[in-house]
């Protein structure tokens, strides 16, 4: 009976995470109210308080519901890719397929949350911050075994790529959410053609094109 | 007399939206209440208030007072320059300068309220929509122009490359207003001069090494 009731709780508090971390994506982590929410969800509010004490609570846990799905459909699907450029390729891929197929119905969940937290100093911006830099740094360390394992030019510099990389995906969300420019996503996937291409050796290439890479649109470097 | 209050009231509107956009920038264009701003500029809620009716009357005129920043400080030097890869690589040093200068607290005033109201129709989206995409529409034509005179390659895709150049200084406000990155700046430039060497023709870099770049910390490309 009570591990029925702590099941209930678990898949409650999964449906109030998914409809936090969607309307987030929209409207903000700040209007993320308990009110608007239980109104989402069709619970009470009180339900609603007994999951999460606090609005600070339900941010922070819409985050790492966020995080959860970052990890389930991008960095999951290109660690099975080979290591150096076929998985940085999959990985800035997934990034733009995941992002286009409108996980949630604002876009990045992390570009949205960056820039409304970017000026306000606290926990939420702290956890944001170590998060999207984690990612950035896992890129650049996949342009650096990349480059290590000759499947990109000893010229290349891992920082600049990666750089780049993360550049291409963020704007193509912004013109996508702000004016509605779906082209911009295959232009992200050409920007990131050129560059990979620019700084790819044959053996790169080679590794690349070898395997299938897991991402629905992606066309192979 | 009337000529006199008349004046008082324009300076006073200036010193007011000045504080509005640079208060936009950190805390968004929602946090623009008339309480808080008239705080700000040490002025009563009813005299700010008549300056500016509503909420959403001074939210737009803030964007304006914005766009009037951001044509002085990055256009106009942009267009002093001789057209083609000079005036485009002009826009893309100034543009960065001015961020990375932080004209406003809170970074880039469009990259903030971009964010902001991407998920809200209205006035005020329509409006940022419309001043971004113009921007984003002039670098596009400048590159066509510099692919025109030969001084970009005839295979230089113009609207590849202003997508390019566009996500260069977005990522590089992202990365300085959330992770605190200077470098991120560096990073813009070295990828713009990467990209832009990548299409030059000897003739366009020629023509781009020949004019003194207005911009303070610009590098000729």
């Amino acid at each position: 009976m009570a591990d029925k009731r702590k099941l209930r709780g678990a898949t409650a508090r999964e449906a109030i995470l998914s409809a936090a971390v969607d309307a987030a994506s929209v409207e903000g982590l700040e209007g993320l109210t308990i009110g608007r929410l239980s109104q989402k969800v069709g619970m009470s509010k009180s339900g609603l308080f007994a999951h999460f004490g606090s609005k600070q609570e339900l941010q922070l846990a819409a985050i790492e519901c966020a995080r959860a799905i970052f990890l389930e459909k991008v960095v999951a699907p290109s660690e099975a890719q080979p290591e150096g450029l076929p998985r940085l390729y999959a990985m800035e891929s997934s990034w733009i397929d995941y992002v286009q197929d409108s996980t949630f119905s604002g876009g990045c969940f992390f570009a949205a949350a960056s820039a409304e937290f970017d000026g306000r100093p606290g926990p939420i911006r702290e956890r944001i911050a170590s998060l999207t830099q984690y990612w950035r740094e896992l890129l650049e360390t996949e342009a650096a075994r990349a480059r290590e394992l000759g499947h990109l030019d000893q010229e290349t510099d891992p920082a600049l790529l990666a750089f780049q990389l993360h550049a291409f995906l963020q704007e193509a969300n912004w013109a996508y959410q702000l004016l509605g420019d779906r082209m911009a996503f295959e232009q992200a996937r050409a920007a990131t053609q050129g560059l990979l291409r620019r700084f790819a050796t044959p053996e790169g290439i080679r590794k690349t094109k070898e395997r299938k890479v897991v991402a629905a649109r992606a066309v192979v470097a």
